[in-house]
Protein backbone atom coordinates (compact mmCIF):
# COMPACT_ATOMS: atom_id res chain seq x y z
CA UNK A 1 0.00 0.00 0.00
CA UNK A 2 1.08 3.06 -0.77
CA UNK A 3 0.79 5.68 2.48
CA UNK A 4 0.36 9.38 2.18
CA UNK A 5 1.89 11.21 5.60
CA UNK A 6 1.27 15.07 5.90
CA UNK A 7 3.23 16.76 8.83
CA UNK A 8 1.16 20.08 8.43
CA UNK A 9 3.43 23.02 10.12
CA UNK A 10 2.70 26.84 10.29
CA UNK A 11 5.61 27.26 8.42
CA UNK A 12 5.92 24.45 5.79
CA UNK A 13 4.28 21.72 4.69
CA UNK A 14 6.00 18.14 4.59
CA UNK A 15 4.32 15.44 2.11
CA UNK A 16 5.86 11.97 1.93
CA UNK A 17 5.20 8.71 0.16
CA UNK A 18 5.74 5.93 2.38
CA UNK A 19 5.52 2.40 2.38
CA UNK A 20 4.79 -1.21 4.54
CA UNK A 21 7.86 -0.81 6.11
CA UNK A 22 7.58 2.89 6.86
CA UNK A 23 10.26 4.25 4.20
CA UNK A 24 9.96 6.52 2.78
CA UNK A 25 9.49 6.61 -1.34
CA UNK A 26 8.48 10.59 -2.19
CA UNK A 27 9.06 13.55 -0.01
CA UNK A 28 8.17 17.10 -1.18
CA UNK A 29 8.40 20.01 1.24
CA UNK A 30 6.41 23.21 0.72
CA UNK A 31 5.74 26.53 2.18
CA UNK A 32 2.49 26.98 4.39
CA UNK A 33 0.98 29.82 2.76
CA UNK A 34 -3.45 30.52 2.76
CA UNK A 35 -5.29 27.17 1.88
CA UNK A 36 -6.28 28.30 -1.38
CA UNK A 37 -2.46 28.61 -2.41
CA UNK A 38 -1.60 25.79 -0.45
CA UNK A 39 -3.72 22.95 -0.94
CA UNK A 40 -4.03 22.20 -4.50
CA UNK A 41 -0.21 21.32 -4.13
CA UNK A 42 -0.65 19.13 -1.67
CA UNK A 43 -3.82 17.57 -3.42
CA UNK A 44 -2.00 17.39 -6.64
CA UNK A 45 1.41 15.91 -4.94
CA UNK A 46 -0.70 12.73 -3.00
CA UNK A 47 -2.67 12.38 -6.15
CA UNK A 48 0.50 12.15 -8.55
CA UNK A 49 1.84 9.74 -6.40
CA UNK A 50 -0.97 7.48 -6.10
CA UNK A 51 -1.92 8.00 -1.68
CA UNK A 52 -4.69 5.10 -0.88
CA UNK A 53 -4.35 6.30 2.39
CA UNK A 54 -3.28 9.87 4.52
CA UNK A 55 -2.44 10.64 7.87
CA UNK A 56 -2.20 14.08 8.95
CA UNK A 57 0.06 15.30 11.87
CA UNK A 58 -1.40 19.16 12.17
CA UNK A 59 -0.97 22.36 13.42
CA UNK A 60 -4.08 23.56 15.59
CA UNK A 61 -5.73 23.98 17.46
CA UNK A 62 -7.56 21.20 15.56
CA UNK A 63 -11.69 20.22 16.19
CA UNK A 64 -10.57 16.27 17.23
CA UNK A 65 -14.44 15.88 18.43
CA UNK A 66 -15.75 12.86 16.20
CA UNK A 67 -19.25 13.80 16.51
CA UNK A 68 -18.50 17.15 15.37
CA UNK A 69 -19.70 18.49 11.68
CA UNK A 70 -15.99 20.19 11.63
CA UNK A 71 -14.23 17.34 12.71
CA UNK A 72 -10.59 17.74 11.72
CA UNK A 73 -11.12 21.59 10.88
CA UNK A 74 -8.18 23.90 12.21
CA UNK A 75 -10.12 25.83 14.56
CA UNK A 76 -9.04 29.24 15.81
CA UNK A 77 -5.25 29.98 14.93
CA UNK A 78 -3.20 32.91 14.35
CA UNK A 79 -2.53 32.19 10.79
CA UNK A 80 -5.89 33.48 10.26
CA UNK A 81 -6.54 32.17 6.44
CA UNK A 82 -6.78 28.63 8.09
CA UNK A 83 -8.90 29.79 10.35
CA UNK A 84 -12.66 26.91 10.52
CA UNK A 85 -10.67 25.93 7.25
CA UNK A 86 -11.82 22.20 6.59
CA UNK A 87 -8.46 20.76 5.84
CA UNK A 88 -9.78 16.55 6.24
CA UNK A 89 -12.89 17.38 4.51
CA UNK A 90 -11.32 18.90 1.49
CA UNK A 91 -8.48 16.00 1.52
CA UNK A 92 -11.70 13.43 1.67
CA UNK A 93 -13.32 15.12 -1.14
CA UNK A 94 -10.51 15.65 -3.64
CA UNK A 95 -8.56 12.69 -2.92
CA UNK A 96 -11.49 10.02 -2.38
CA UNK A 97 -9.38 7.93 0.06
CA UNK A 98 -9.56 7.35 4.07
CA UNK A 99 -7.95 10.11 5.71
CA UNK A 100 -6.71 10.15 9.81
CA UNK A 101 -5.59 13.69 11.50
CA UNK A 102 -4.03 14.47 14.87
CA UNK A 103 -1.92 17.08 16.11
CA UNK A 104 1.24 17.78 14.76
CA UNK A 105 2.58 16.60 18.59
CA UNK A 106 0.26 13.93 19.22
CA UNK A 107 1.88 12.14 15.72
CA UNK A 108 5.26 13.29 17.21
CA UNK A 109 3.94 10.94 20.53
CA UNK A 110 2.48 8.17 18.63
CA UNK A 111 5.64 7.79 16.72
CA UNK A 112 8.04 7.81 19.56
CA UNK A 113 5.53 5.58 21.49
CA UNK A 114 5.25 3.25 19.13
CA UNK A 115 8.80 3.47 16.98
CA UNK A 116 10.81 5.59 19.06
CA UNK A 117 12.34 6.42 22.94
CA UNK A 118 9.19 5.67 24.36
CA UNK A 119 8.70 1.95 23.05
CA UNK A 120 7.29 -0.29 25.56
CA UNK A 121 6.04 1.99 28.08
CA UNK A 122 2.42 2.66 28.46
CA UNK A 123 2.16 6.66 28.34
CA UNK A 124 4.49 9.32 26.64
CA UNK A 125 4.34 13.29 26.73
CA UNK A 126 6.26 14.43 23.57
CA UNK A 127 7.01 18.18 23.86
CA UNK A 128 8.65 20.33 20.91
CA UNK A 129 10.24 23.79 21.60
CA UNK A 130 10.56 26.04 18.37
CA UNK A 131 8.96 28.49 17.08
CA UNK A 132 5.82 27.86 19.76
CA UNK A 133 5.58 25.41 22.45
CA UNK A 134 3.47 21.96 21.91
CA UNK A 135 2.74 18.93 23.44
CA UNK A 136 1.27 15.18 22.61
CA UNK A 137 0.07 12.74 24.74
CA UNK A 138 -0.15 8.95 24.77
CA UNK A 139 -2.01 7.80 27.88
CA UNK A 140 -2.84 4.04 27.88
CA UNK A 141 -1.77 3.47 24.40
CA UNK A 142 -3.68 5.88 22.44
CA UNK A 143 -3.49 9.40 21.79
CA UNK A 144 -5.06 11.84 24.43
CA UNK A 145 -7.91 14.19 22.81
CA UNK A 146 -10.85 14.67 24.95
CA UNK A 147 -12.06 18.44 26.19
CA UNK A 148 -10.38 19.75 22.90
CA UNK A 149 -6.80 18.51 22.86
CA UNK A 150 -3.54 18.97 25.09
CA UNK A 151 -2.09 22.91 24.04
CA UNK A 152 0.52 22.27 27.12
CA UNK A 153 2.10 25.57 25.41
CA UNK A 154 -0.66 27.70 27.35
CA UNK A 155 0.18 25.92 31.01
CA UNK A 156 0.95 29.21 33.36
CA UNK A 157 4.24 28.91 34.99
CA UNK A 158 6.08 30.47 37.67
CA UNK A 159 8.14 33.46 36.29
CA UNK A 160 11.67 33.14 37.49
CA UNK A 161 12.72 35.81 39.62
CA UNK A 162 15.35 36.76 37.28
CA UNK A 163 13.65 36.72 34.09
CA UNK A 164 13.85 40.56 32.76
CA UNK A 165 10.54 39.51 31.16
CA UNK A 166 8.49 37.74 33.40
CA UNK A 167 4.94 38.16 31.76
CA UNK A 168 6.62 36.26 28.25
CA UNK A 169 4.78 37.16 25.24
CA UNK A 170 1.97 35.29 24.52
CA UNK A 171 -1.09 37.31 23.02
CA UNK A 172 -3.66 34.77 25.33
CA UNK A 173 -2.03 34.16 28.27
CA UNK A 174 0.84 36.38 30.66
CA UNK A 175 3.54 33.90 31.79
CA UNK A 176 2.47 30.71 29.71
CA UNK A 177 5.04 28.04 29.07
CA UNK A 178 5.46 28.91 25.26
CA UNK A 179 5.32 33.00 25.89
CA UNK A 180 7.95 32.37 28.01
CA UNK A 181 10.00 29.55 26.58
CA UNK A 182 9.83 29.44 22.59
CA UNK A 183 12.27 30.84 20.30
CA UNK A 184 10.64 33.56 19.45
CA UNK A 185 9.90 34.63 23.07
CA UNK A 186 14.21 34.16 23.54
CA UNK A 187 14.34 36.29 21.20
CA UNK A 188 12.39 38.87 22.24
CA UNK A 189 13.77 38.91 25.73
CA UNK A 190 17.32 38.92 24.33
CA UNK A 191 17.12 40.55 21.23
CA UNK A 192 19.27 37.62 19.96
CA UNK A 193 18.41 34.47 18.24
CA UNK A 194 18.39 31.46 20.78
CA UNK A 195 21.10 29.73 18.27
CA UNK A 196 23.63 32.54 18.90
CA UNK A 197 23.43 32.60 22.59
CA UNK A 198 26.39 31.30 24.22
CA UNK A 199 25.73 28.23 26.29
CA UNK A 200 26.96 30.41 29.78
CA UNK A 201 24.19 33.02 28.59
CA UNK A 202 21.49 33.70 31.62
CA UNK A 203 18.80 33.10 28.93
CA UNK A 204 19.59 29.16 29.49
CA UNK A 205 19.21 29.36 33.41
CA UNK A 206 15.36 31.01 32.56
CA UNK A 207 14.57 28.08 29.98
CA UNK A 208 15.76 25.27 32.02
CA UNK A 209 13.72 26.25 34.97
CA UNK A 210 10.33 27.01 32.99
CA UNK A 211 11.25 23.11 31.00
CA UNK A 212 11.36 21.88 34.67
CA UNK A 213 8.43 23.48 35.61
CA UNK A 214 7.05 21.81 32.52
CA UNK A 215 8.10 18.40 33.56
CA UNK A 216 8.02 18.10 37.41
CA UNK A 217 3.83 19.86 36.93
CA UNK A 218 3.52 16.79 34.45
CA UNK A 219 5.01 14.07 36.87
CA UNK A 220 2.29 15.66 39.05
CA UNK A 221 -0.52 15.56 37.38
CA UNK A 222 -1.08 13.21 34.83
CA UNK A 223 2.36 10.77 35.45
CA UNK A 224 3.43 10.15 31.90
CA UNK A 225 5.91 7.04 31.79
CA UNK A 226 8.33 8.89 29.67
CA UNK A 227 8.90 12.93 28.87
CA UNK A 228 10.64 12.93 24.99
CA UNK A 229 12.02 17.00 24.22
CA UNK A 230 12.56 17.57 21.10
CA UNK A 231 11.93 20.52 18.74
CA UNK A 232 15.24 23.08 17.62
CA UNK A 233 15.33 25.16 20.64
CA UNK A 234 15.81 21.86 22.71
CA UNK A 235 18.98 20.73 20.04
CA UNK A 236 21.20 22.57 22.14
CA UNK A 237 22.33 19.42 23.91
CA UNK A 238 23.45 21.10 27.44
CA UNK A 239 19.79 21.49 28.26
CA UNK A 240 18.54 18.17 28.91
CA UNK A 241 20.98 17.22 31.59
CA UNK A 242 20.21 20.55 33.62
CA UNK A 243 16.56 19.99 33.07
CA UNK A 244 16.60 17.04 35.05
CA UNK A 245 18.34 18.31 37.33
CA UNK A 246 16.25 20.91 37.66
CA UNK A 247 12.97 18.78 37.84
CA UNK A 248 14.84 16.54 40.62
CA UNK A 249 14.96 19.73 42.87
CA UNK A 250 11.39 21.13 42.39
CA UNK A 251 10.33 17.49 43.33
CA UNK A 252 11.16 18.40 46.27
CA UNK A 253 11.88 15.06 47.29
CA UNK A 254 8.23 13.80 46.86
CA UNK A 255 8.79 10.62 44.74
CA UNK A 256 10.31 7.50 45.78
CA UNK A 257 14.08 7.61 45.91
CA UNK A 258 14.49 4.14 43.63
CA UNK A 259 12.05 6.47 41.38
CA UNK A 260 14.47 8.99 40.27
CA UNK A 261 18.09 7.12 41.68
CA UNK A 262 18.98 7.63 37.97
CA UNK A 263 18.39 11.66 38.18
CA UNK A 264 15.72 11.21 35.34
CA UNK A 265 18.20 9.89 32.70
CA UNK A 266 15.89 7.48 31.35
CA UNK A 267 12.90 9.52 31.99
CA UNK A 268 13.46 12.75 30.53
CA UNK A 269 14.85 12.14 27.38
CA UNK A 270 15.43 13.14 23.51
CA UNK A 271 13.65 12.17 20.71
CA UNK A 272 14.53 8.61 19.52
CA UNK A 273 13.61 9.04 16.02
CA UNK A 274 15.40 12.25 16.04
CA UNK A 275 13.51 15.01 13.67
CA UNK A 276 10.89 11.98 11.82
CA UNK A 277 9.05 11.50 14.54
CA UNK A 278 6.30 13.93 13.20
CA UNK A 279 6.07 12.41 9.60
CA UNK A 280 6.57 8.36 10.89
CA UNK A 281 3.11 9.68 13.64
CA UNK A 282 1.78 10.33 10.30
CA UNK A 283 2.56 7.91 8.32
CA UNK A 284 1.57 5.51 11.18
CA UNK A 285 -2.06 8.00 10.86
CA UNK A 286 -2.31 6.84 8.02
CA UNK A 287 -2.22 3.12 8.56
CA UNK A 288 -4.61 3.38 11.49
CA UNK A 289 -7.29 4.88 8.45
CA UNK A 290 -6.68 1.72 6.61
CA UNK A 291 -7.43 -0.23 9.66
CA UNK A 292 -4.29 -1.27 10.20
CA UNK B 1 -20.45 -13.12 44.44
CA UNK B 2 -19.68 -11.10 46.91
CA UNK B 3 -17.56 -8.45 46.03
CA UNK B 4 -15.32 -6.66 49.12
CA UNK B 5 -14.42 -2.99 48.89
CA UNK B 6 -12.30 -1.31 50.69
CA UNK B 7 -11.89 2.40 51.15
CA UNK B 8 -8.43 2.70 52.35
CA UNK B 9 -8.26 6.42 54.06
CA UNK B 10 -5.61 8.47 55.63
CA UNK B 11 -8.02 8.59 58.48
CA UNK B 12 -10.92 5.57 58.27
CA UNK B 13 -11.33 2.42 56.70
CA UNK B 14 -14.20 1.97 54.78
CA UNK B 15 -15.01 -1.84 54.50
CA UNK B 16 -17.90 -3.55 52.39
CA UNK B 17 -19.52 -6.50 50.92
CA UNK B 18 -21.47 -5.42 47.30
CA UNK B 19 -23.64 -7.70 45.54
CA UNK B 20 -23.45 -7.81 41.73
CA UNK B 21 -25.64 -4.72 41.29
CA UNK B 22 -23.25 -3.01 43.34
CA UNK B 23 -25.62 -2.85 46.25
CA UNK B 24 -24.32 -3.23 49.74
CA UNK B 25 -24.92 -5.65 51.64
CA UNK B 26 -22.52 -5.17 54.54
CA UNK B 27 -20.37 -2.31 55.76
CA UNK B 28 -18.22 -1.23 58.91
CA UNK B 29 -15.86 1.53 59.36
CA UNK B 30 -12.96 1.87 61.52
CA UNK B 31 -10.44 4.18 62.52
CA UNK B 32 -7.25 3.88 60.54
CA UNK B 33 -4.60 3.26 63.43
CA UNK B 34 -1.14 1.13 62.44
CA UNK B 35 -1.45 -2.17 60.24
CA UNK B 36 -0.79 -4.11 63.38
CA UNK B 37 -4.23 -2.62 64.73
CA UNK B 38 -6.09 -2.30 61.49
CA UNK B 39 -4.89 -5.40 59.33
CA UNK B 40 -6.79 -8.13 61.12
CA UNK B 41 -9.67 -6.56 61.91
CA UNK B 42 -9.91 -6.05 58.24
CA UNK B 43 -8.74 -9.12 57.27
CA UNK B 44 -11.77 -10.68 59.85
CA UNK B 45 -14.26 -8.47 58.30
CA UNK B 46 -14.13 -9.62 54.55
CA UNK B 47 -13.11 -13.20 55.95
CA UNK B 48 -16.05 -13.46 58.23
CA UNK B 49 -18.08 -12.22 55.14
CA UNK B 50 -16.96 -14.50 52.67
CA UNK B 51 -15.30 -12.00 50.60
CA UNK B 52 -14.86 -13.77 46.92
CA UNK B 53 -12.57 -11.16 45.76
CA UNK B 54 -11.38 -7.66 47.17
CA UNK B 55 -11.06 -4.17 45.54
CA UNK B 56 -8.78 -1.37 47.49
CA UNK B 57 -8.94 2.48 46.50
CA UNK B 58 -6.22 3.58 48.57
CA UNK B 59 -4.29 6.28 50.04
CA UNK B 60 -0.98 6.79 48.85
CA UNK B 61 1.43 7.25 47.43
CA UNK B 62 1.66 3.49 46.29
CA UNK B 63 3.58 1.32 44.20
CA UNK B 64 1.20 0.64 40.96
CA UNK B 65 4.00 -1.08 38.72
CA UNK B 66 2.95 -4.60 38.36
CA UNK B 67 6.57 -5.22 37.37
CA UNK B 68 7.78 -4.63 40.98
CA UNK B 69 8.39 -6.73 44.13
CA UNK B 70 6.28 -4.44 46.06
CA UNK B 71 3.78 -3.72 43.39
CA UNK B 72 0.45 -2.82 45.79
CA UNK B 73 2.49 -1.59 48.62
CA UNK B 74 1.87 2.14 50.47
CA UNK B 75 5.34 3.89 49.85
CA UNK B 76 6.15 6.85 51.33
CA UNK B 77 3.68 8.24 53.37
CA UNK B 78 3.48 10.62 56.67
CA UNK B 79 1.70 8.39 58.09
CA UNK B 80 4.88 6.34 59.13
CA UNK B 81 3.37 3.52 60.17
CA UNK B 82 2.28 2.77 56.43
CA UNK B 83 5.27 3.36 54.96
CA UNK B 84 6.30 0.33 52.69
CA UNK B 85 3.43 -1.84 54.30
CA UNK B 86 2.95 -4.53 51.54
CA UNK B 87 -1.21 -3.95 51.99
CA UNK B 88 -1.88 -6.08 49.19
CA UNK B 89 0.25 -8.84 49.37
CA UNK B 90 -0.92 -8.73 53.02
CA UNK B 91 -4.74 -9.19 51.76
CA UNK B 92 -3.85 -12.02 49.34
CA UNK B 93 -1.66 -14.04 51.87
CA UNK B 94 -4.53 -13.98 54.66
CA UNK B 95 -7.17 -14.46 52.48
CA UNK B 96 -6.43 -16.38 49.32
CA UNK B 97 -8.65 -14.22 47.15
CA UNK B 98 -7.73 -12.26 43.78
CA UNK B 99 -7.17 -8.46 45.23
CA UNK B 100 -7.31 -5.55 42.77
CA UNK B 101 -5.83 -2.01 44.46
CA UNK B 102 -5.53 1.62 43.14
CA UNK B 103 -5.59 4.75 44.75
CA UNK B 104 -8.49 6.33 46.46
CA UNK B 105 -9.28 9.05 43.84
CA UNK B 106 -8.54 6.72 40.66
CA UNK B 107 -10.89 4.52 42.45
CA UNK B 108 -13.40 7.29 42.46
CA UNK B 109 -12.78 8.28 39.03
CA UNK B 110 -13.26 4.92 38.07
CA UNK B 111 -16.77 4.84 39.36
CA UNK B 112 -17.61 8.34 38.16
CA UNK B 113 -16.85 7.75 35.05
CA UNK B 114 -18.45 4.06 34.69
CA UNK B 115 -21.59 5.06 36.65
CA UNK B 116 -21.22 8.92 37.44
CA UNK B 117 -21.12 12.17 36.40
CA UNK B 118 -19.02 11.07 33.32
CA UNK B 119 -20.86 8.27 32.28
CA UNK B 120 -20.19 8.40 28.20
CA UNK B 121 -16.92 10.41 27.95
CA UNK B 122 -13.87 9.33 27.22
CA UNK B 123 -11.91 10.94 30.31
CA UNK B 124 -11.95 12.58 33.56
CA UNK B 125 -10.41 13.90 36.27
CA UNK B 126 -11.53 13.59 39.95
CA UNK B 127 -10.72 15.73 42.35
CA UNK B 128 -11.23 15.66 46.50
CA UNK B 129 -10.53 18.65 48.34
CA UNK B 130 -10.43 17.51 52.11
CA UNK B 131 -8.05 17.22 54.50
CA UNK B 132 -5.55 16.55 51.17
CA UNK B 133 -6.01 17.24 47.65
CA UNK B 134 -6.04 14.32 45.48
CA UNK B 135 -7.03 13.52 41.62
CA UNK B 136 -7.37 10.66 39.88
CA UNK B 137 -7.38 10.13 36.13
CA UNK B 138 -9.16 7.67 33.86
CA UNK B 139 -7.71 8.58 30.33
CA UNK B 140 -8.51 6.47 27.23
CA UNK B 141 -11.06 4.24 29.43
CA UNK B 142 -8.52 3.47 32.14
CA UNK B 143 -7.36 4.97 35.17
CA UNK B 144 -3.79 6.53 34.36
CA UNK B 145 -0.87 5.30 36.35
CA UNK B 146 2.30 5.67 34.08
CA UNK B 147 5.74 7.11 36.25
CA UNK B 148 3.88 6.30 39.57
CA UNK B 149 0.54 7.79 39.63
CA UNK B 150 -1.21 11.29 39.72
CA UNK B 151 -0.44 13.33 42.66
CA UNK B 152 -2.27 16.41 41.43
CA UNK B 153 -2.54 17.83 44.90
CA UNK B 154 1.24 18.43 44.80
CA UNK B 155 0.99 20.80 41.49
CA UNK B 156 3.10 24.11 42.23
CA UNK B 157 0.39 27.09 41.66
CA UNK B 158 0.76 30.65 41.58
CA UNK B 159 0.15 32.12 44.71
CA UNK B 160 -2.77 35.14 44.92
CA UNK B 161 -1.18 38.32 45.71
CA UNK B 162 -3.99 38.16 48.71
CA UNK B 163 -2.84 35.61 50.03
CA UNK B 164 -1.78 36.05 53.63
CA UNK B 165 0.12 32.58 53.43
CA UNK B 166 1.49 32.75 49.96
CA UNK B 167 4.24 29.62 50.18
CA UNK B 168 1.13 26.95 51.80
CA UNK B 169 1.34 24.41 54.07
CA UNK B 170 2.80 21.63 52.21
CA UNK B 171 5.79 19.67 54.11
CA UNK B 172 7.46 18.94 50.74
CA UNK B 173 6.54 21.92 48.16
CA UNK B 174 6.17 25.53 48.64
CA UNK B 175 2.79 27.24 47.15
CA UNK B 176 1.61 23.47 45.67
CA UNK B 177 -2.49 22.81 45.26
CA UNK B 178 -2.75 21.01 48.88
CA UNK B 179 -0.76 23.30 50.92
CA UNK B 180 -2.67 26.04 49.51
CA UNK B 181 -6.48 24.84 49.36
CA UNK B 182 -7.05 21.58 51.30
CA UNK B 183 -8.64 21.68 54.27
CA UNK B 184 -6.29 21.96 56.79
CA UNK B 185 -4.64 24.59 55.01
CA UNK B 186 -7.92 26.92 55.40
CA UNK B 187 -7.71 26.38 58.85
CA UNK B 188 -4.07 27.23 59.50
CA UNK B 189 -4.49 30.56 57.22
CA UNK B 190 -7.45 31.97 59.16
CA UNK B 191 -7.25 30.06 62.53
CA UNK B 192 -11.16 28.82 61.73
CA UNK B 193 -12.25 25.60 60.62
CA UNK B 194 -13.15 25.75 56.74
CA UNK B 195 -16.43 24.87 57.53
CA UNK B 196 -16.78 27.73 60.03
CA UNK B 197 -16.31 30.46 57.22
CA UNK B 198 -19.06 32.69 55.79
CA UNK B 199 -19.50 32.66 52.12
CA UNK B 200 -18.07 36.20 51.94
CA UNK B 201 -15.01 35.93 53.96
CA UNK B 202 -11.42 36.07 51.66
CA UNK B 203 -10.88 32.43 52.42
CA UNK B 204 -12.88 31.40 49.71
CA UNK B 205 -11.67 33.92 46.64
CA UNK B 206 -8.66 32.55 47.40
CA UNK B 207 -9.75 28.92 47.34
CA UNK B 208 -11.90 29.65 43.71
CA UNK B 209 -8.43 31.21 42.28
CA UNK B 210 -6.44 27.82 43.29
CA UNK B 211 -8.78 25.16 42.33
CA UNK B 212 -9.58 27.41 39.11
CA UNK B 213 -5.74 27.27 38.31
CA UNK B 214 -5.79 23.38 38.93
CA UNK B 215 -8.80 23.31 36.71
CA UNK B 216 -7.28 25.96 33.39
CA UNK B 217 -3.94 23.88 34.10
CA UNK B 218 -5.76 20.37 33.43
CA UNK B 219 -7.25 21.58 30.61
CA UNK B 220 -4.40 22.57 28.30
CA UNK B 221 -2.21 20.15 29.69
CA UNK B 222 -4.28 16.45 29.53
CA UNK B 223 -7.54 17.98 28.79
CA UNK B 224 -9.93 15.93 30.39
CA UNK B 225 -13.32 15.88 29.23
CA UNK B 226 -14.93 16.35 32.48
CA UNK B 227 -13.75 17.86 35.66
CA UNK B 228 -15.36 16.74 38.95
CA UNK B 229 -14.91 17.97 42.12
CA UNK B 230 -15.72 16.50 45.48
CA UNK B 231 -14.39 16.24 48.81
CA UNK B 232 -15.62 18.36 52.24
CA UNK B 233 -14.15 21.45 50.87
CA UNK B 234 -16.07 21.65 48.03
CA UNK B 235 -19.64 20.54 50.08
CA UNK B 236 -19.68 24.52 50.46
CA UNK B 237 -22.29 24.88 47.44
CA UNK B 238 -21.34 28.20 46.01
CA UNK B 239 -18.31 27.10 45.03
CA UNK B 240 -18.05 24.80 42.11
CA UNK B 241 -20.08 27.84 40.29
CA UNK B 242 -17.45 30.33 40.98
CA UNK B 243 -14.64 28.16 40.02
CA UNK B 244 -15.99 27.73 36.67
CA UNK B 245 -16.16 31.61 36.38
CA UNK B 246 -12.69 32.17 37.08
CA UNK B 247 -11.35 29.11 35.12
CA UNK B 248 -12.71 30.84 32.06
CA UNK B 249 -10.97 34.05 32.78
CA UNK B 250 -7.69 32.11 32.98
CA UNK B 251 -8.34 30.20 30.03
CA UNK B 252 -8.31 33.71 28.62
CA UNK B 253 -9.86 33.36 25.07
CA UNK B 254 -7.52 30.28 24.28
CA UNK B 255 -10.87 27.85 23.57
CA UNK B 256 -13.20 28.08 20.61
CA UNK B 257 -16.21 29.88 22.18
CA UNK B 258 -18.34 26.54 21.27
CA UNK B 259 -16.46 24.51 23.74
CA UNK B 260 -17.39 27.10 26.78
CA UNK B 261 -20.66 28.63 25.54
CA UNK B 262 -22.14 27.22 29.17
CA UNK B 263 -19.46 28.59 31.01
CA UNK B 264 -18.14 25.09 31.86
CA UNK B 265 -21.37 24.15 33.77
CA UNK B 266 -21.39 21.04 31.86
CA UNK B 267 -17.58 20.42 32.31
CA UNK B 268 -16.42 21.33 35.47
CA UNK B 269 -19.37 19.51 38.15
CA UNK B 270 -20.15 17.18 41.49
CA UNK B 271 -19.63 14.17 41.80
CA UNK B 272 -22.68 12.19 40.05
CA UNK B 273 -22.32 9.52 43.10
CA UNK B 274 -22.38 11.92 45.97
CA UNK B 275 -19.96 10.54 48.38
CA UNK B 276 -19.90 6.94 47.49
CA UNK B 277 -17.70 7.37 44.39
CA UNK B 278 -14.59 5.60 46.58
CA UNK B 279 -16.70 2.49 47.79
CA UNK B 280 -18.31 2.06 44.07
CA UNK B 281 -14.81 2.89 43.07
CA UNK B 282 -13.35 -0.10 45.01
CA UNK B 283 -16.14 -2.71 43.95
CA UNK B 284 -15.50 -1.62 40.37
CA UNK B 285 -12.07 -3.03 41.04
CA UNK B 286 -12.94 -5.87 42.85
CA UNK B 287 -14.83 -6.68 39.57
CA UNK B 288 -11.93 -6.27 37.65
CA UNK B 289 -10.16 -8.81 40.06
CA UNK B 290 -13.02 -11.71 39.40
CA UNK B 291 -12.01 -11.01 35.80
CA UNK B 292 -15.59 -9.04 34.98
Amino acid sequence: MRYGALEAGGTKMVMAIMNEAGEMQERKTIPTLSPAETMPQMVSFFRENKAEVLGIGSFGPLDLNPASPSFGSVTITPKLAWCNYPMTQVFRDELRIPVAIDTDVNAAALAEYTLGAARGKSSCMYVTVGTGVGGGLIINGKPVHGFMHPEIGHIPLIPDPEDPAPDGFCPYHKHCLEGLAAGPSIEKRWGVSAKELAPDHPAWKLEINYMAQLCAGAMFSFSPEMIILGGGVMQQKFLIPEIRRKTVSLLGGYFPESLISDGLESYIVEPGLDTASGITGAWLLARQAAGI
